[in-house]
Formats: C-alpha cells, sequence, structure tokens
C-alpha cells in the first residue's frame, strides 16, 4: 500500500491529512510546532521526526505551507525534504508559490531522483475539512497517476495542468478573479446601502441573477454582520493578486482592473486588516 | 379585467409584452416603429395608435425603451403618456433610467394625475423570453400591488424596493458589480491563456469553485469562441457603470475597481464594439 | 472710459476686482452678502445693489462665483442679471463652471441682447492678487477685444479659445492634470519617505529635473509641514477631475489614471477633508 | 591622479565617459561589444580588455549597463569585476537597478575587498551629455567623497542618500512620478485636442502655469509632431514604474495612481512600443 507524508498542518493541511487519514491511507506528519500533530495522531497517523524522515519513508509527501519561503525552506532547510527524497520517491506541494519558486522546488527535487508535483488549492477551511477543494495539479505525469486516489479524498477535482508552473498559474488566475470580484461586490455593497437599499434585498436579488455565486453569497453575508473571521486571509489574497499582476508584465498582459483591486487589498493591509478573512477589503471601502 | 398597455418593443420589450400576452392578459401595444408591433398583433394583442392612446385606454402601461431621453420624450413628446395618463391609472416605466430622470418621469406622471411605479430589470433576452427577468419594483406601493400578477409573469422575482429612484438604484449597484466581474473575468481569460492554460481548463476550475456563476459560463464559451453577438450591448452596460460612478461621487462613495472597469469599457466603445455584447470588452483586454 | 461690474467677491473675486480698480477702472461690485464689498468701495469701488442694477449700468460685468448653480442662479434669480443685460453690454463669466452651464448661461444672455464671454481662470489666490492668473476665454469674439484690458490687469495670460465651453473644456484639462499629478507626487512622497529617504531631499532632487515644477514646490513645502490651509479647495478639484472624466465619457476617450486619481480624491473627500487645500489628498494616501 | 575606469558604452555610458575623458581623468572603457570604444579611445581614453582588467587597474570604476541581469552578469561573470576589484578600490554602478540587486553587488564588492556606491541617475541623453546629469549616490561615505570631483563632471547635483538601495529607491520614486506625470498628461492632451481645443494652445496655457515643466514641453512637442524617437525607452520607463509599485506593495503603500499608470505602459509595450520613447505611451491613450 503506497504510503503518504503530510508536512505543515496549517488550518488548510490539517483538514487535508485527515481526510486522508479517515480515508485509510497509511499517513505520516510532520509540522515546525509538533503539537499541532497531536490530533491527527490521535486520529492513526504515524508521528514523523522531520521532513528528512518523512519523505524517506513515505512513497508520496505531500506539503501545505503558507508561503515560497516556507515551501523553499522546507526543501533546502536541515533534515529536510532533498535529504529524505530519492529515487522514484514523490513530493507533492500544494503550498500557494509563484512561478519561479515552483520551478525551483522542482528543479531541487528532481535533481534529487524524486518526482514533482505542484498542486496548489483553490478553497479554504470548509472546502479542505468536506475533501471538496479543487486541486491544481502540473509536474510528473507518472506521479500525478500515483496521486490521484489521495487528491480523490481531499479534492472534488483535481485536473492535470501540464508542466511544472501551471498549477501556480491557474491558481493565481482564479484568486487574481476572486479578489477582483470581491473588490467590485464589496464596492457596490457600500453603494447600494449609502443610497438606502437594503443590504439583504441586495443580497438576494444578486442570488437571483446572472452573477449569483456562492462567494457572494457566503461574504455578503458575513458583511453584513460585520463578521470578519479568518477562513481565507487577507494577506494571502493580496500576494496572489500581486503575483498574478507581476505575471501579466512578464507576459505583457495589462490587467487594470486587478491592478486596482490590488491597491484597495494593499490599503487594508495598510489598515491592519492583513489577517483577517480577505471580506475584511469591506472595510476600507465602506 | 386589467387592461394593460406596452410601449416600446425592443429586444426586451417584445419578449416582454409577449409573456403577457401569452399568459392571457388583455394587451395593448405601441412602438415608434410600428412594424414591430405585428407579430404580437398575431398573438392577440390590440395595437394602439400613440402612448396618449395606449395610457387612455389601460389600467397600467408598461415602458421599455432604450435611454433617459427617449423614456422621457415618450412622456413629453405629442401623443405621449403624459396627455393620456389620467386619475388613477397607472404607468410602469422599466427601462434603465438614472435616477434624476425616473424622479422627472415620476413627478410629471404624478401631477398628471396618475401613479408611477420604476420597474428596471436586471437580465437580457433569454430571461426576458422565459419570463425569468428580475424586476426592480420602485415608487406608489399601491400600484405595486396592481402590477404584481404582471410582475409575476414576467419575473421570476419582483421586490418592492422602495421610493422611486431605489429600483435605478439597484440596477446600477448590480449592474456595475456584473461589469466590473467581466472585467477581471476578461482579465483572467487572457492572462490564463497567455501564461500557457487552456481556456476551457480554466472555465471548468472556475465553475466547480466559489466563484462559478451563470454569467461567467455563459460569457465564458462565448469569448473562447469569439462570438460576440449581442444580448446586452456593451454600450449600455457602460452606460451604467458610468451612472453608477457618478452616484458613487454624489454619495462620496470611492470605487476604484468600477472605475477602473469602466474605463476598459469605454476602451472597447473606442475600438468600435459599443453594439456588440458586454463580452466583448475581452477584445480590448486579450 | 468703460464701466466694468464685479459680482461675486469670494478669495478669488476679491483679489480680482481689487486690481481692476487698483489699475484705474471704473468698478461697480456686487456680492451676496454685502459685507464682503467694503473693502473695495474703500479702495474706490462703487456699490451696485443687485446683479440687475450692476450689469444695468456696466458695459462689461465680470461674475466669478463657486459653481454652476450660483452661477446660474446669479443669471436667472430675482434681480439677476439677465434683468440688467441689455443690448450690446458685455457679460464675461469667470467662474469654473461646466460645458453645459456654460452654454446655458451664454444662451440665456445672448437672447437677452448681451454679448457673452466665458473666461475661467487657472490659478489661486496669490496669482489672483498677484494679477498672473492665466485666463480662459471663448466666446463672444467682439467681447474678448473690447475686455482684453481689463484681462491683461488680472491676468498673465488671457488666449482666445474659440466657441462657448472652449474655456470651461480648457480648463477641466488643465485641472485634471493637475489633479493627476497631485495623487503621483503624493504617492511618491509618502513611498519615498516609506522607504527611509528624506523628504526635503526628495524635493531637490525633483526640482532639479525634468519634472520640476512649481506645484510640486509648493505643495511638496506644504505636504511635508503637514499645513493643508486652503488656496485651491479639494472638492472643487476633485468636481474638476469628476467633470474632466465625464467629458472623456462623451468623447470616447479613456482617462485611467485620471479615473484612479478622481477615486483618491474622492477618499480624501469622504474623509472630511472637502474644505482644505488639495494638497490634503496626501493624508489619504500616506 | 586618481584612475578612472568606465564599463559600459551605451547611449548614457557614452556620454558620461567622454566627459570625464573631456574633464582629463585618466579614463579606461570597456564595453561589451568592443567596437563602441573606438570614439572614447580616439578621444584619449585607454581601452580595457575585461571588466576584471579595468577594476584591476583603476582606482574607481564606474559601470553604467542596461537592467538588474546585466549588473549582477558584469560582476560574476568570467573576467568580471569580482576578479579584479580589490582592497579599497572602489565600484560606482550608475546603472538602474532594483533595491534587490543593488544590495547584492554591494555584498559581492564588499566581500572582495573593494568599495561600493550606487549611483543610478536621473535624465536622459542630452543631460548625460551635457554633463547636467542628478546622480542619486548612496553606499560607502569615502567612496563618495573620492568620487565627487567626477560627479561634479557626469551631473549637476549628486547628493549622498545613505545605505546602499536609497540611490535606487529615490529613482524609482522620481521616474514613478515622471511615469504617472506623463500618462496624466498624454490623457489630457488627448482629452483636449478631441474637445476640440489647440495642442499648442494646450501647451502655452501648461508652459504659464503652477504645472509648467521641462518634460511636458519637450515631450508635448514630441507628441503633437508625432515623434517618438527614443531618448528614454518606454520599456525602462514601464520598469522602473513596476519596481516602484512593486516596493510599494513591500512597504504597505497602495498607489493606485501609479498602478494605472502601470497598466497603460504595459498596454503601449504590448502594443509594440517597448523601444519607441516614453512619450509613445500617448499612442495607446489617444
Amino acid at each position: 500500500m503506497t504510503t503518504i507524508g503530510f508536512l505543515g498542518l496549517g488550518i488548510m493541511g490539517k483538514a487535508m491529512a485527515s481526510n486522508l487519514v479517515k480515508a485509510g491511507f497509511n499517513v505520516t506528519v510532520w509540522n515546525r510546532n509538533p503539537a499541532k500533530c497531536d490530533e491527527l495522531v490521535l486520529q492513526g497517523a504515524h508521528l514523523g521526526t522531520s521532513p528528512k524522515d518523512v519523505t524517506k519513508h513515505c512513497d508520496i509527501t505531500f506539503a501545505m505551507v503558507s508561503d515560497p519561503d516556507a515551501a523553499l525552506a522546507l526543501c533546502q532547510g536541515p533534515d529536510g525534504v532533498l535529504e529524505g527524497i530519492g529515487s522514484g520517491r514523490g513530493y507533492v506541494d500544494m503550498s500557494t508559490v509563484d512561478n519561479t519558486t515552483s520551478k525551483a522546488i522542482s528543479n531541487l527535487i528532481t535533481q534529487a531522483g524524486g518526482r514533482f508535483l505542484e498542486a496548489p488549492v483553490s478553497g479554504t477551511k470548509k472546502p479542505a475539512e468536506d475533501g471538496t477543494l479543487i486541486i491544481l495539479a502540473a509536474g510528473d505525469a507518472s506521479l500525478y497517476e500515483d496521486t490521484k486516489p489521495a487528491f480523490d479524498v481531499m479534492g472534488k477535482m483535481s485536473p492535470y495542468l501540464g508542466d511544472v508552473g501551471q498549477g501556480a498559474n491557474m491558481k493565481l488566475v482564479v484568486n487574481m478573479m476572486m479578489g477582483g470580484m470581491l473588490s467590485i461586490f464589496s464596492e457596490g455593497m457600500s453603494l447600494g446601502q449609502k443610497a438606502g437599499l437594503n443590504g439583504n434585498q441586495i443580497l438576494e436579488i444578486i442570488d437571483a441573477g446572472a452573477i449569483a455565486n456562492p462567494m457572494f453569497k457566503g461574504k455578503g453575508a458575513m458583511l453584513l454582520k460585520e463578521d470578519y473571521s479568518t477562513s481565507f486571509p487577507l494577506k494571502h489574497m493580496q500576494k496572489d493578486i500581486r503575483l498574478a499582476v507581476a505575471l501579466g508584465d512578464q507576459l505583457e498582459q495589462p490587467l487594470p482592473t486587478a491592478a486596482a483591486a490590488n491597491e484597495t487589498f494593499k490599503q487594508a493591509i495598510k489598515a491592519g486588516f492583513a489577517d483577517e478573512d480577505i471580506v475584511a477589503v469591506y472595510k476600507v471601502i465602506k
């Protein structure tokens, strides 16, 4: 039976690893702060002692950390992934990183004899818990086939997108749209209410029409209650919009609406809302 | 039985009036170019000779014309609505007009003894044909009650939003969001494809996630086929975004994302796409 | 000798009328609040009793009021300009108004038998006092010739720009550039200082290079001292940018940078800085 | 006498090195394509065989290359600067590079025993030829003192700005303002002319007022003649705006006007104007 490693047990990673354990996979977990492993171990996971240890003893190791620097450090650090990975074993980085970082990790893993797949996800805490993430896989095609059963447990969709970098690119494209939508949505919600319209009535009308979508429904309700409890941290959204705008720069693609939204998210960070939910962008608009 | 008048048989008006006739209402129609009435008359509508004639003989008259000037002209012109409307009869303007125009028409109708309701709609040709428009009613509450059975035939939802002006405001808010979404969507679709992603795969992934919405699905398919056949003319969308931005100006509501989208739609008009579908904004972005 | 009327003695009007008196013109002044006339009368001006009275007894009457509504009211109100103006007499409106208002006033004056010139100015309190305004004249060419000697006292430059509306248009173009420059300047000043650069050193370097201009020098010094005392009210600048963007809309001219600056100025108004100097836009940027 | 090296003889470097030779400095030049050295040698410069050779034999070596990659390659390549620089000798990089690159080069030079100064310039071909550049120096204070006589020949101003990175930051701040100004200026020039105003009259009026500046005068004349001959390549301006926006991102400084201008410059690159003068941004605006 395929043995699975899982590195990084933040909000997302913990829910994803838990689903793998519950589905009967043989899972070894590791987290920088080991206390976060306890719950998983109670569920039946093994406790790994280091990224090196986990990758050395597992057929496929997943990683889910917070940013490009953390993703690189996981590989290159002492007792890191590169020291453990070896011939034929697989490493699947599900963190959201930029193209350059993803390619750097891919090169490192490949040179160490491993197979690599980038697989950033779309979706936050709830879909992670429900196993309904959208997984954006790209890289080694054979590893994709081997990993598919685990992807099927963590997500509702895991298309193969091509060479390493395309998973990250797809993630940026989707999140850039999400950020732009949240910005125009917040502007509309604020404008409407200042004009004397009822916020709930605006949400009902949107929800009945061509632009109805789960995000407006969910975040709209939060916004009206002034509930900014974090499922997707605002600073991560801003990072993704920024990376998307930078990608546009490389590809000579003007992105005026995304750039405007980016500045609004930056304003929200300046105002101190970096760690609140993405819907907190409303606070600098209203 | 309530007699119904219908003024203005463009793409939208014709479909809406047709639904009223098919539902068994006693409908009298009028259009500036009378040839457009033929089909309705074949379906069982009466032919009115002028706006005055229609409003004089009908309990409730609907109007659906292309812009604020046309809506005002319909009332004030020779043989216009004001010459026909009288004590207790109702006038329901379903055209998309700005707040100022709507209030002007309301005052004119009210001073002439009529009851007035503004009722702009959200939705284009298909929902008009299917009777699934979202109707945004505001104004005389008693007329709203009387008109509800007809609204139920033309739309799937017709909330009462308060004083005259609030229907127009709600329309602007919804369309501003729609325009902003279309702009960020087009940017994302272009960015993704330039990065080497498959357009259909982008659409599938979006459609599985938190931002899935009928507009992206429908317009996304058009965009990939380079089909810009008009259901919602781009120039009308730009007009709505412009009016929304102007409303923001009045209400001291900054709207940076909407303003950026507005400039992109203006570019599309400059490039000659005013009469194509709103999705033609993609052509100046890609 | 040509007799001169002057209506509206705000910050600008008072300085301009004073220069005319000092230059030896026979000037009759009027202001809504008559107390503001005292100083001018001490300098040698006559006191008019109403706009009607002034325009009736003067060959050329200047007006300098705060906005389009005030400019129209001055003409149409009881004892207004239209009741006094008559065959051959001249009316020169130096207020900043939009194109539509300017044309409306032109029509009213012309229909009443008068000659009309619009002549909005570029420059604030200091240039008004120094007689170094830039006067943007458009309208009746013969009146322009008659008015030139007075323009030469009030301004350093008073080109004739063509038909009525072109003075207003030129003003909007210049002020739109000014607003955009102030916005990018504020962004740069804030960015530089956050990066650890010395504010005065930034100003010195700018002042030595290709973008050196009196506004950056003057407003830059204010900004570093956090001195926002009003010479050009921020709300008037925002109005001009807004009108310029609206003109762009009419003429199918996208103006993305102006639109972005407009939203920043709107934010400054929302933040309560409407009546402070234009440089107060820095406060919402820093 | 201090011996001077000069690496990189593009448009800028050639003019700067030539001024040093003419002022009597003992100058050794090197360029990747050695043919470009001929003219300097005729003027009295020595011909260096490699960056290593030049830095080894000169007290202070200047570099002026086109971008961060070229600047790094000059140091790290075979026969590069690092192989020649040694105890106490000075290296002054006058190329426009980002903060990160500048700090990387500084570390490399310092570790090799050399002293380092970054000194990007503001100004294009003409000021380079006239010795009126604005030189933005930062880094080793003792090297700054030693280099001052050479700076005085190349520029009209060479303030010391502090630690390495501050020269690059100042450059970005100034160029970001320049780019934003050019964007709003182009919008205004196009708007005005579409409104029927005379382009030359707009320029005269601007040149008489508070926003008069050499760039508008120079670029305005070019723009009206549709002369886009390159003195400052558009792609370099876009790079600087982009780096400034990225710096804003790091420092949590929203820059909405700069971001809008950046997208316009990106559009100009997409349209194929990357190598034309910065004023070619007008072509995508008009």
